[in-house]
């Protein structure tokens, strides 16, 4: 048996989602003619239902796989259930026969992987021969069935980084009216990224001083009072706040609506810094790291990179062996030396959940992560990778893969003003 | 002739002030009995009054230069005319002397050159021996006399390679709607800093796509026409804005007052991202990388670090030459291959002066940097140093160097409470 694979990328990017690519493209290559040829769609299944296909071959693989963003380019879109709009799911079938797509390869965080389960359960269908396969990614850590989720552990060492280097700045200056730090995080309804900060206090009183997270309600009270006490001994305060921070009742402290019923975070750290500056008349800056979280490609984590490789070529060893509607999931063996596999978990088990921080994870007070927490982050961040640079910046992947002709007409019907942005260069 | 060297930090932080410190202490090592002590200042001058004062003996001088913030901790306390405060020189030079110091060699920016001004003028109008020289450093580039201030090369790499990893980020996602980024960056009345991003931009319609500056007022009719041609070309569009950009009127977008009289940035990155997202109705996501862009030690430029290390060292010989009220300021002999040289200027010439981006760093449209500022940007980010880490974080220097016993009495009389947190730990 030879196959076609087609890859495609979707959701938030992450530093090393382009080593999931690389890990496809280099298994591969590795399985020699057992593989006739990998495909990757242009913006996710956008460009699969557009018929936006690139041809993989010829890919430097070290470059890619150094490479932040997703060269394929990504898409937010969910596919509706079949039984709504089934003339969709005849286009993506019809695309793939076109280009004979033995297996699809979809690399992405919890709705990405909701289309996984439902591609696949269409293709069952039908009685198409489709094999469907979920490589997870997301800097959020929210994936059900996955111990740990490539490109959080870059994020998460990238913040922890940040926090420990500040921790020495915020020590340095003297102060008689005290200075509060914010550095706020995203996650969105999820404390993953924000905890891995606790990884940079490591001595007494290092930064940071607390750690607010969506899993516990914020108590602004508390988190007054340990602030005054930390103002009075050190002179500064430093805390992490995950965007999606909760009050009492539920309500997150600060999110836009976007008009598209989607809920976007953004501003809790500095509302938090607001708080705590004008109670105790003090200096405050608050650190909003945005995407930077999300792309600092030169500051990967060793651990994190060699899973998001693993994950990828796993993938294709489960091409290979048939397994459909499953993902690559990582599987911890054992913390302390570090070890862990790949693991097969069932799409439909896990897709579109939310896993949040377990409340072991945090201390009592709500206001840390506990050593529990550590434990399991520790080994997440561990390890550094060289970085080619060129001109003082690093050096990425820029070539452009090629375009595949079309074979089919345009895509027209429901949704084709979304489908058509895939078109797009 | 032998000598005691007082070394002090002052003013915010950099990623490589502490290389300057080791800098200091590997030239006082290397010039063997011509230098008896060094000594360190807790809290810049205010630990000179407050006779706080550090043995520098057997600190680990690899560890120390790959630190960020300042080990013997800073502060922005700027001495008053001694005409105004006669006292408070009588209490500098009664410590000076309590522990013989033969020179004061004093680390910081603009308002620090200008205390290395006037203790030299008090010390010559007193007939007293101190030599005072100026070790610069700010991350805001804006010494008078400097081609470039050690602790700016550093943070100008971070902020442009953060953008530059940003715009792989944002080339992946589709999007109908589009997406503003905007990255805030420091630099108070001066764009050295935001300007040092426009090197992530190599290629035709990399981010960041403009790079708004104090020295130009921005023109919200331009920057809304070049978004909106952005948008519609590429989905995205990059802005680089100085937290101190200016309308036409001079007054700056973003400030708040902290009842202090000094006058805070902060927020006109955020401004800019709601005016384009709201015009537009598109995405916005807005980065304020803070104290990370000024604290990223495990991301600096090679030369800047060599440039600190070189000051401090210059400082000490100067102070050998008995050279007095001098800057040990960096000379550019060649833009490329770039060349550089130590060579001092007088405190007194360049102290609290402010230099901004000359008109010619700047394209004519006021948004983007010109060729001649690409020329004289790039040579300050290259270059990387290894980074010695520790469970996924940098090791930094954690000693605390020993404390010298007090030979006089603590300090009281005008603005005692401020001296007295230099006795803080």
């Amino acid at each position: 048996m030879t196959m076609n694979l087609l890859y495609a990328q979707a959701g938030g990017m992450t530093a090393v989602i382009n080593a999931s690519a690389a890990g496809v493209l280099a298994e591969a290559r590795a399985q020699g003619p057992r593989i006739r040829a990998v495909l990757a769609a242009r913006y996710g299944i956008l460009g699969v239902l557009a018929e936006s296909l690139h041809d993989c071959g010829g890919i430097d693989l070290d470059a890619l796989a150094a490479t932040p963003g997703g060269i394929f380019g990504s898409c937010r879109f969910n596919m509706p259930p079949e039984a709504e709009q089934p003339a969709l799911y005849d286009r993506l079938f019809a695309v793939l026969d076109a280009h004979r797509i033995d297996a699809l390869l979809y690399n992405g965080g919890n709705g990405s992987l909701e289309i996984v389960a439902k591609v696949s359960a269409a293709a069952r269908r039908r009685g198409h021969p489709l094999i469907c396969i979920g490589i997870p990614k997301t800097i959020d850590n929210d994936i059900e069935g996955c111990d740990c989720c490539p490109g959080y552990g870059s994020a998460a060492k990238y913040l922890a980084s940040s926090m420990y280097e500040v921790c020495r700045d915020l020590a340095s200056m003297s102060s008689r009216k005290g200075r509060i730090f914010v550095m706020e995080t995203m996650g969105r309804n999820v404390g993953w990224l924000a905890a891995a900060t606790a990884l940079a206090a490591r001595e007494t009183d290092e930064a940071p001083h607390m750690v607010l997270v969506p899993e516990m309600p914020f108590d602004e009270q508390a988190i007054l009072a340990r602030a005054e006490t930390l103002l009075s001994r050190l002179g500064y305060c430093a805390i992490t706040v995950a965007e999606g921070i909760r009050r009492a009742d539920g309500s997150p402290l600060m999110t836009r609506s976007h008009g598209d019923g989607h809920i976007r975070f953004g501003g809790a750290g500095g509302e938090i810094a607001r708080l705590l500056s004008e109670t105790f008349d003090c200096h405050r800056h608050c650190a909003a790291p945005d995407y930077l979280q999300r792309s600092a490609a030169h500051w990967v984590s060793a651990v994190d990179h060699a899973q998001a490789l693993a994950v990828g070529r796993a993938a294709v060893r489960y091409a290979l062996e048939g397994r459909d509607g499953i993902v690559a999931a990582i599987r911890r063996l054992d913390d302390e030396p570090y070890r862990w596999d790949i693991s097969p978990v069932e799409a439909a088990a896990v897709a579109n959940l939310e896993r949040r921080l377990p409340p072991s994870f945090i201390t009592a007070d709500g206001m840390q992560v506990s050593e529990a927490g550590r434990r399991y982050l520790a080994p997440l961040i561990a390890g550094e990778r060289a970085v080619p640079c060129s001109g003082g910046l690093p050096v990425h992947y820029r070539g452009k893969p090629p375009r595949l002709e079309r074979r089919l007409p345009p895509y027209t019907g429901w949704a084709e003003d979304i489908v058509r942005t895939a078109q797009r260069n």
